[in-house]
């Protein structure tokens, strides 16, 4: 019983002409956005500074036509954040993508089944 | 005409119980022996020291059945050193997963189009 000796493992990001768009590390800072309203509170959450956070949110609004996140009030600290619908769609697109990314890998076993065979 | 606007990208590798066992730069090395047959010479054109090809040599050696790489008389400088049978049937069927990961990529396009397209 060798079959399952090899693993085929990966990960997928989005680019755009301008770098990194929306990545593993990217899409869980903006759920936090999405569970806490609040930049400070899920840059915490993912142990990185509130400038840090920022910098991505920034990034990602920058690549995009219409912005991913958006704060009433804005600032540090004041007022809320939420995610826009492009943001939530974006996190729907990029969760379709890793999941059929998944099956993708599971799919592909058969290729090196036949060296973990012997 | 934003329509290629994102591009998904990624990477993929393949792992054992025993932790990384080939990727892109496992690949090359590989490729590279089977090119000059000396590990020597291939850890120079990758910019790596003989030390450390060996110790990617020795995991991969070490996470197969049959190694991947011999040496005829072995030892730093001496001898030929080549792929076996088995290493150049992993380098295809890494190459083949590759390939198709790269189909996989395009064909999972469509699913951010509807983000770019606006």
């Amino acid at each position: 019983m060798k079959k399952d000796r090899y693993i085929i493992k990966g990960r997928i990001w989005i680019s755009s002409k301008d770098g990194n768009f929306l990545g593993a590390g990217r899409i869980e800072l903006l759920k936090k956005i999405e569970e806490c309203g609040s930049i400070t509170e899920a840059a915490k959450r993912m142990k990185m500074s509130y400038r840090q956070a920022w910098k991505l949110i920034s990034s990602m609004n920058r690549q995009s036509s219409q912005p991913l996140v958006s704060s009433e009030t804005g600032g540090h600290g004041g007022g809320g954040t939420k995610l826009t619908e492009t943001g939530r769609k974006m996190i729907e697109s990029y969760e379709k993508l890793q999941e059929n990314f998944e099956k993708f890998l599971i799919s592909q076993s058969e290729i090196i089944d036949f060296h973990s065979d012997r």
